[in-house]
């Protein structure tokens, strides 16, 4: 096997050097020729790798870890990487069960049966409860269980193959509609030689004896058959195990058994710890899917756990390597690094347009129930059920949210059959599916570009501000952002929004318009003259100001320019109506230019009025007051 | 494709089931036949799944969603599946600007700098520091990172495919020793339509003028030749992009810059956000590497997000797919649930043998970085980096542990080359290899069987308890954490046991062994009787007992039954050394039968002296204390 310690190829074979310098002599354009000169020092590859201070790692780890199996009997053979996903798998949670042992506190009575409920709400149909021999308190909540479920719901409990554990581990089942009772046993070398120290025939024989012992107990029982018992097994670690070693255990078990196609029986596969990368194990998989005797009769059930960072994708790609069932925790609790996580595996189906059959519509309603019963915290970042994954702060994100919002109306309209589908950049899925909000997906900080902000504003105020206005605003939003040091809220951009503007009757500037008068000319009809007359909002002051223009904002201008030194001219004129109908406002923005202390300087100004025309002076004496207030 | 809505199949052919009676009637041992009554009511596939609630969600998504990209053209073809990760990746930091612009508090200049002399600690030598077009603290950051950096280490920054905000970027990066700028474009469909309004074409030119200019102003410019110039094109959002158009963009672009196999153009194929299973993302990358031109000259680096939770296993697969480089973030940071994980994907390398070339031997310290900067706390469940990662609390993980390491160590004196492997049952990495201590591994709460707390106990008094106590003092635990509603930490395990067994100086019962003394027989030197001197603890009273025996124990177990009314017996003994070397004491467990109101019960004496024959006649005297206080 290759190692190489360092990731560099360092080349120091001068022959080498001088070819690619012949190389360069040959194919360079004129402005290459002087970067010849340096060429081999600037050579990438032949920097060597600074020397780390490793202080615990070891330089070459190869003398103390292996690296993990392979299937090198699945080579050109493997079918999985040519499928994909179609349908939902069937569905087990292990929260109450493997989630719970792994709780600092775990979960107490009340939460345990809050957990379950919540867990029937979200539409499993079969729950592991407990290790009924392990403790009153298990034993006592899988009666719980068998007591208080729907008649469609299998009540599964897990069981080591040891007699008198299994015999206490059925009377906890008894009565129940559904039951399946669980059975492991260690098959992976490192678990049979260091843990049990038993050999690959011992393991078969007690697996074998373990099987008899529930089936005996179970469905041979005839007092049994009021319940519909399933029956699992898994060879642990499986991905550990050989694969062949795994067959050879499971089909002495399923002999033992005597599964039929219509309750087949359960082979759980687990990857108890992860040991490799998710290939491995989907080949894993399918080898053991196309080697079992009667696949008919068996459920492939899939147990990832994450410690690589790769159990969802262990998970996806088992389905795909012919696993018919998945095991795992709600947000990924469990043992270490956790089970797989169901919302992440049931969700990535329904973004692909396969319904999961699992109910995660108030993913917020199954945060509060996992953080109060298992108190851990949901990542921040957790795939779909993290604070922050359904919010954007960067600058192009925001905008193109914003854009593929706008469009997706615009087709709905149109009718448009591409508006019915969900194509907005960033968001893989919609946050109102899962019951978020779409307040929620833009939020702003001092990374924020133009876009945020002005979906907030939108959103909030219903102004749809011109391209200009938005890269005004934003980099007010930012340097607020800034100086505040930390990220602005959606109400308190809205805040510094009409502060800024004086968008707000309680926000007023220096001077407020009182009345506009034209006067016409008899011969055309336009607009000769105005007199408007304003007042100070901060002493009794009035002002009557005349000028004349070829309509009511040039007046306007003219008027101001005639009583201040501003030299003040519109540069873009822009308007909407604030809501539809016909008692709607309509908002005016009016990009100003002034000069001050010689200088040319910007300002907009902003208004909304029931009428069109005191929206658009009410926008020019706003720019004034921002001007006035500078 | 077909599409399912439930998950079982309702197999409701009433002969489908009619030959399931007759194969039952055949082959059906004579406890079997009884199940043919009610066999089709117990067909586990015959149950229609519960009608869900969904309030939000699609019952049929795929109105809305539509399948992710897969790459038919791989099919036959590739060689991914079969091959593994045997060296490290060039490694590339995007922490500085991908992680921080999804900060809800970004960092401030103070924290950027902190964070970016830990990434060099690290290891990093490529880091991508800012968006310097994008803000003044981006472009001072630049200048800050360009002139704090070691000679071999590169510093790279974003910036979109426009001309002025190229200029400013170059400008940010003047003087520097090595440099990449790396440019992006939109190529898939979705943004280009929704974000861009950009045709194929259009996405072409614009691509190569980007690169041109780029060129023209960095390796092209005499003035620039004292930097090494990378150039780093990403074609947004890649793993959304056909393939083909990918491979066509990236050709044009190559070449418009001309690279050489010393110092090759760089390809990011960002999974910008994560829209497929892993393997579709390994076929892209595989399709890509393969059909590139002048595949030497090129560096393909892969840059995933984690919307579906496979971002680290994108990332491995796409490196057997062929990439060169992996892009990420440390613990993920970045939009929404962010970049990929370095940490995982380095020390995931690190567990199968090969070196990261990255160095978390200190990881306690990266995390105090992390979360000082970025302000989002790791997750306890984050492999590697998590709290509870280490840690085991169910009894029969916590037993496979402790065996695991009793038996590497035998292994390791043993001269057994497997000793010098890491071989522990769910541990895939030492936990002192990245600085956490075994202090963590074990952790003890009222699902913990014997193993935990057993491990605790040798691990602080150096007791290896024999199984019978191991059972007796888990019970203790178990019901002291279960009554306290919480995980018992492991100096509270310890002050427990010291309290249960009085094995503490300070922890005095009612007697105290004073003396004993013993006559032999002059026959055959064996012990022939006893006399036994105690005091009260609680007060000034002595005792001096004498009995008859074989033995020390023997005569100190009759001397009590002579003086109380308890038919003590010894059920069971075992020593062993405290310490290694000479100057050790010696550790005795004695337990013990007795009985009380006519009843038969059992205790543990326990206690540690200098002289084996006091420690043993001491587990006694403690036993008897223990009783007293029952």
């Amino acid at each position: 096997m290759l190692r190489t310690i360092k990731s560099s190829n360092v080349v120091s074979n001068s022959c080498r050097n001088l070819r690619i310098l012949n190389k360069y002599r040959v194919s360079a354009s004129g402005v290459s020729a002087f970067r010849m000169m340096n060429i081999a020092s600037r050579n990438y590859a032949s920097i060597p790798p600074r020397e780390l201070k490793y202080t615990n790692m070891l330089k070459d780890p190869s003398t103390k870890y292996t690296p993990g199996p392979t299937v090198p009997q699945m080579k050109g053979k493997r079918q999985w990487p040519n499928k994909t996903i179609t349908k939902a798998p069937r569905w087990l949670s292990t929260d109450l069960r493997d989630g719970n042992q792994s709780l600092p506190d775990p979960m107490n009575m009340e939460q345990k049966k809050e957990y379950f409920h919540k867990l029937l709400d979200l539409g499993f149909k079969e729950i592991e409860v407990s290790f009924p021999s392990a403790s009153q308190t298990d034993f006592d909540f899988t009666r719980y269980a068998v007591e208080n479920c729907p008649d469609d719901v299998t009540i599964q409990v897990l069981v080591q193959s040891r007699e008198h554990l299994i015999r206490r581990t059925v009377e906890s089942l008894k009565g129940a509609k559904r039951a399946t009772v669980h059975v492991y046993l260690a098959t992976s070398d490192l678990f049979r030689d260091v843990v049990f120290n038993m050999s690959k025939e011992e393991a078969v024989k007690k697996a074998v004896e373990a099987t008899k012992l529930v089936r005996s107990l179970t469905k041979d029982d005839p007092e049994q058959q009021g319940t519909i018992w399933q029956f699992e097994f898994s060879p642990e670690c499986f991905s550990d195990t050989p694969v062949e070693f795994a067959v050879e255990v499971c089909d002495a078990v399923k002999e033992a058994w005597e599964p039929s196609a219509e309750i087949p029986i359960i082979f759980n596969l687990p990857a108890t710890i992860e040991v490799a990368s998710p290939n491995v194990y989907a080949d894993q998989i399918e080898y053991f899917a196309t080697h079992i005797s009667e696949r008919e009769k068996c459920s492939i059930s899939v147990h990832c756990h994450n410690d690589r960072g790769c159990g969802v994708a262990a998970t996806e790609l088992a389905l795909m390597a012919g696993a018919d069932r998945v095991e795992g925790c709600i947000f990924g609790n469990g043992e270490r690094t956790g089970n797989v996580d169901l919302v992440t595996v049931a969700l990535n189906m329904y973004t692909q347009g396969i319904p999961p059959n699992l109910d995660f519509s108030d993913l917020k309603s199954v945060i509060e129930v996992s953080e109060k019963c298992n108190k851990v915290p949901v990542s921040p970042r957790a795939p779909y059920g993290g604070d922050l994954v359904v919010c954007a702060f960067s600058g192009s994100h925001q905008d193109a949210i914003k854009k593929g919002f706008q469009i997706q109306e615009k087709r709905q309209k149109n009718g448009d059959p591409l508006g019915k589908l969900w194509r907005i950049p960033y968001l893989p899925l919609d946050p109102q599916d899962i019951g978020r909000d779409y307040e929620a997906v833009i939020r702003v900080n001092s990374q924020s570009g133009k876009g945020g902000a002005a979906w907030v504003i939108l959103k909030n105020l219903g102004l749809d501000l011109p391209r200009q206005l938005q890269i005004e605003f934003s980099k007010i939003v930012q340097d607020t952002a800034d100086s505040r040091g930390k990220e602005l809220k959606s109400d308190e951009i809205t805040e510094l929004f009409k502060q800024t503007y004086f968008f707000d009757e309680n926000i007023k500037g220096a001077w407020e318009l009182v009345d506009a008068e034209t006067t016409k000319s008899a011969q055309d009809g336009k607009i000769k003259n105005m007199i408007v007359k304003l007042k100070a909002t901060s002493s009794p002051t009035e002002l009557s100001l005349q000028s004349e223009g070829s309509g009511h904002l040039s007046c306007l201008v003219n008027a101001i320019n005639n009583w201040m030194d501003l030299n003040l001219e519109i540069k873009n004129y822009a308007e909407h109506a604030l809501t539809e109908g016909r008692n709607s406002k309509a908002v005016s923005y009016v990009h100003l230019q002034y000069t001050k202390n010689g200088k040319i300087n910007y300002v907009w100004g902003i208004a909304a009025n029931e009428d069109v025309g005191d929206a658009s002076l009410n926008s020019v004496i706003n720019g004034l007051n921002s001007i006035l207030r500078r």
